[in-house]
């Protein structure tokens, strides 16, 4: 079937419910930010496979909503067909909700699947379309009629976290998280998130890619815990230990069913930004529901000690991995053919062979020239660009280890460089050093901090079309909450011990892009009579090229940091033994003081 | 009747209606900054006048909720009474929501009066105690029924503004409404927010103390105007021009009469922020309601040519008087006996002598050493401080004029000031400098500009309990929104013509308080591949004293934007003939290059 004789088969089945257009959203069931191959129906009937995108399809016209990082993408691979793309973000280009009530009259239906939006998003959507007549039915079965063949839920086998990695057992988590139950008075927690389930349980999957997590549900009261699951990814021995720790297991199909068999006069609650909408209307009209902010994902935030221990090991390694690939596309880079995917493969073989690997942990981008201006660029078979000694290369990789998760960008000179490149380098680490070098009290959220890289090429009249930081996981997932430095307020505070990471970049189209990024540690600065004040210690070791520095454009105190920083990446990755002499050359180097 | 006698009879109430407990805001039916006396019932309840508070009656309970701003006047004013103070934001001090959830059980019904609550508050309210079993009527007749001597809602009469200082009729600002009206698809505006009142009809009254506001309703459908007032405020030759202008003038107790009156199937459009539960609620169920931020306060907050033309030369006019005024400080400090209150009175003689002077804009701050640590003092007959040649002085004074309205402060050095106070001083200055240099693409939000300031003090370990800028009103409020830049996000991006004060400040209690405030226009800095940049553009004009500043503490760029600011100063002011020979020699010097 093409993509013509797909969204045929969507009209008809529209027709048969009395839909007049059905909305296809890029989720899962858990809210997911990669949902596995089997919720994804939107690429089944697009063809369009980036990350993000949002499909409206009436009887007589679809149209494609996606951001920035994939408009290039879009653009190509909707070329051959009738979807008209909606570049979100540019000035002028309607939403997808302003779209449907101006092609839509009041009294139409717009049918979504409500396994795959949030009560919260659902009810904005609601809120909005009622306003012109417009309905919104959740019931849409679209998916299980229309994708076909649809690729099943993933099956892969779950491990357990090596008590080496972990401080708390899952019983003391548990424990905790009761804690947070009784102070909001409810009986039961809703977990439906993936990556809180992983900590919570301390397992870990292999259901989506480069996120070690499964699909599962969880209900907690105050006296049992319910982990909804296919109990073929559990091995005898975890699901002995499970039992043993008085986890039950049941069916992963079976939560919707428990959901609708609540007792009455429970006091239940949830995260309305990851409970599905189908779940929530599964709850008895006889439970009270009481809404706010993941429970496990605010503690899952907040490292313990082991977990600071182990990311600063795990963070050494992808360091020694990160000096291997940069001295080694140094070394070859004039005498080799390298290109972006080969860099790519190098950055996986360097990766593997270091202790605890598990796997990358999100698409390696290897963007040469001009094609790192392209934000999420990936390197394919069709688009990889040799490389030549000369221009920016970016690389943004990371890995999964089983002690940590790491992610990093560096922006290198493979020979000369445009002096406006330059220029955008070193505003991009200037950027990148007043967000590492903040101070700010206690309480200041992510959407204050955005503004501190920003400041630094605002002035240049320069942005960057993303934020400058996300929450990153431990074994888990390298975007993961609550908190977030970007331009929306999500209301998140930035704690100390809550790992973010630190990415300015600025793009020129056509031309070449930078980013450099590290992963950051939230720690204590001081306590005053104001109160207590936070600053952030950065845990990506790897040193940050030298060579596209304008320096005339540094300040004394930024000269300072990055040398302060280089030292600090000598001195604990200088004697490692898996150097070799020409590594540590390399090295010694590239920390040379500036 | 003394506040026992009241709080008395308030219960006596509460034991009529079944209320176990009464919530008393400091609000009128308008959602105004400042009510007036006749809704100051929190005041008259428990003696406590500052401008802000929550006060909670139980059967056997009194707590006063209010913000750092008034903590000592509280302490002070409550000391004879039962009623505990709750500094808000204080760690572990829980708000009253919070409080009334952990005093009162599950069932106990919360009495507030819904003329005195916007919806959106009313809704936060009802689901927070709504977790706990708690339910909130909204129908309390407390003020009525115990507010006794009442005064009455004030009468003054109306004024027209000067078609001199108005680009837009009444009329025009009407239609400029009502294609706003068309876009939501709405049949009728409901405007209660007295601000957006007087600016849409070039109406100006005296119903509260500093805003030239008067007490209305109106309501604006697409083909009416029906404006609620109090006739007997409306001279004839104001009313016969309403009429002419199609504005249908109705009683001001009519409103909510004909809210419920208003025909089945119309679309009512009002902002949840601003309209009272009681209106709200008055609603007949057969209209559809659509809820948004006010159309009108954003129209009102983009200043047209001639406002801007006006809010300069007010301005002007105003840095006269301040130019006067810190002249005859620095004359007398030394020789004279002079006070914070004498200085106070001085301000005002100097600008009512200034053209088109109306009143002040609020009430003056003149805090002398330790007292402008207190950061809203105004002084009193009790309080009020000798001034001797030494140690800081703040000034935070304003106008409003026929042509716009200012709001200015500075903080001056008397004599010898400690070097803590001199690095503090500097630290605000840079701050100041730090937010009126700023660039930032269009779409960036207060939340987002009022870090700017605090980057170059929090590093010090010092922060500063209010917003770093406020909107500012055409002769209008001092504080008028929905712009702002603070902390709380509040979704509004600041934008082109827009009005804000930049106003970081520091308070070090028992010892000095530092603040330097200007207005600002937002204008146009560039557009680039990137998109629009936009810059500030300051208005207000009064040298900054440099006697305090820590010279080795100012950049090369910040001593320029000083020098540059001065330069400016003293061209606009220098010449003017309304200056003696010696208030030049002192502008002169006062704008020196350091």
């Amino acid at each position: 079937m093409n993509i013509n004789e797909r969204l045929l088969k969507l009209r008809e089945y529209m027709e048969r419910k009395g839909y007049d257009a059905l909305l296809v959203l890029t989720a899962d069931p858990h809210g997911s930010e990669y949902p596995a191959d089997h919720w994804k129906f939107r690429e089944f009937l697009s063809g369009f496979n980036g990350s993000a995108g949002t499909l409206l399809v009436t009887h007589h016209y679809v149209g494609l909503w996606t951001d920035s990082r994939y408009f290039l993408q879009a653009e190509k691979q909707l070329r051959d067909t009738s979807i008209e793309l909606f570049k979100e973000g540019v000035q002028g280009v309607p939403d997808h909700i302003t779209y449907i009530t101006n092609i839509l009259p009041s009294g139409s239906v717009v049918g979504v699947d409500g396994f795959t939006i949030s009560i919260e998003q659902y009810r904005k959507l609601s809120q909005r379309l009622d306003q012109f007549g417009i309905k919104v039915n959740h019931l849409s079965s679209a998916i299980s009629d229309v994708f076909n063949p649809r690729p099943d839920l993933p099956s892969d086998e779950i491990i357990e976290m090596s008590l080496n990695f972990v401080e708390y057992t899952r019983q003391e988590k548990v424990e905790l998280v009761r804690r947070f139950m009784k102070q909001k008075n409810v009986t039961h927690y809703l977990v439906s998130s993936l990556d809180d389930i992983a900590w919570l349980t301390n397992l870990r999957g292999n259901d989506v890619k480069y996120n070690p997590v499964f699909y599962a549900y969880m209900i907690i009261t105050q006296f049992e815990e319910h982990l909804y699951i296919d109990p073929h990814k559990l091995t005898a021995a975890i699901s002995r230990r499970l039992d043993e720790d008085g986890i039950k297991v049941s069916l992963y199909d079976h939560y919707e069913k428990n959901l609708r068999s609540l007792p009455p006069d429970s006091r239940v609650y949830f995260d309305p930004a990851r409970a599905n909408v189908r779940n929530v209307f599964a709850l008895p009209s006889n439970v009270r529901t009481v809404e706010g902010p993941s429970i496990i994902a605010a503690l899952k935030s907040i490292r313990d000690d082991l977990e600071i221990l182990h990311t600063d090991r795990s963070h050494k390694r992808d360091g020694i991995a990160m000096v291997k690939l940069l001295s080694w596309i140094d070394q070859n880079v004039a005498s080799e053919k390298l290109t972006e995917l080969a860099v790519a493969e190098k950055s996986l073989e360097l990766r593997s062979a270091q202790q605890y690997f598990v796997s990358e942990s999100f698409s390696p981008i290897v963007a040469y020239g001009k094609n790192a201006a392209i934000v999420h660029y990936s390197p394919t078979i069709e688009s990889n660009a040799r490389l030549y000694p000369e221009e920016l290369l970016l690389l943004d990789t990371g890995a999964q280890y089983a002690d940590g998760t790491t992610d990093i960008t560096r922006t290198i000179a493979l020979g000369p460089v445009s002096h406006r490149a330059m220029r955008d380098y070193t505003l991009v680490l200037k950027a990148h050093i007043a967000l590492a070098e903040a101070v700010f009290p206690l309480g200041t959220r992510g959407v204050q901090l955005d503004v501190i890289p920003r400041l630094q090429i605002w002035p240049h009249g320069i942005d960057y079309g993303h934020g400058s930081g996300h929450g990153v996981g431990y074994f888990l997932n390298v975007h993961e909450g609550p908190h977030k430095i970007c331009k929306i307020d999500n209301n998140i505070a930035i704690r100390s011990r809550m790992i973010t990471s630190n990415e300015p970049g600025i793009y020129r189209e056509g031309d070449h892009g930078v980013r450099t990024e590290n992963l950051m540690i939230c720690e204590e600065h001081s306590r005053t009579e104001y109160g207590v004040f936070l600053k952030f210690r950065t845990v990506s070791l790897c040193p940050i090229d030298t060579r596209p520095i304008l320096m005339e454009m540094l300040s004394e105190a930024e000269r300072k940091w990055l040398n302060d920083y280089h030292a600090l990446v000598l001195e604990q990755l200088g004697d490692d033994e898996q150097l070799t002499p020409t590594e540590k050359e390399w090295l010694a180097n590239a920390c040379k003081p500036i």
